[in-house]
């Protein structure tokens, strides 16, 4: 099925690399996502910034600490952040974590969703096929 | 910060109505990413298919089901599956799963990725804060 993969649980996240780039994987054409963990004590390999890029980073685990710029946001599980493009950031892990930083990114860039607008097509009428 | 939400722990996601969509709280400009939670024996409320915008769900815990249009994936921790535009689709968590269908749904539309290209700028010289 080419537009289902696995990440797998949250303990195995981003495998041997801490970094699984899934985008390919599952056929994404606007959203890219990668599932990633970082030790404690460990952090971004540099900074860096997007020039057209929006970066969102979902955190599901662990403590840690993203710095935006010159702004330093704390992260625990639930903490969401958006990098803009144009920002620079980089994060890490605290040295004494409990656990491991389990995050998301998500990169997408081009379209306003604003601009997108309401495009749902709604099927009020037709069985679910657990229920069929 | 503008750039910052809480999505809360995993057992809280979504809140009353087990959907917290969080793209305004973050400023997000490109992507819009909801916080879900389905209990034992739920479903979507009805079908439905996007003109422009790519889904991608990603599911953190529990054990459900997907439908995308005639094909029904099963789903656990782990399992990240896209609805492209014009795919009609719902979900359930299945009524003997072990505990709620917690996910996340990513939407984008409009600039593939492919034509975004490499646009990162890096700083391999800076320090971080933490290091300073």
């Amino acid at each position: 099925m080419t537009n289902v993969t696995q990440i797998g649980a949250l303990d195995a996240w981003g495998g041997d690399k801490g970094k699984h780039f899934i985008e390919k994987e599952i056929g994404a054409q606007f959203a890219g996502i990668s599932v990633n963990t970082t030790e404690p004590g460990g952090e971004s390999p540099y900074w860096h910034s997007h020039a057209r890029l929006e970066e969102i980073y979902i955190v599901i685990d662990g403590r840690g600490e993203i710095v935006l710029d010159d702004e330093v946001v704390p992260l625990e599980a639930g903490t969401v952040v958006r990098a803009a493009p144009g920002v620079m950031h980089a994060l890490r892990c605290l040295p004494d974590s409990p656990t491991a930083l389990r995050w998301l990114c998500v990169r997408s860039a081009g379209m306003a969703l604003a601009d997108v607008g309401r495009d749902a097509e709604l099927d009020k009428d037709r069985p679910y096929p657990w229920n069929a």
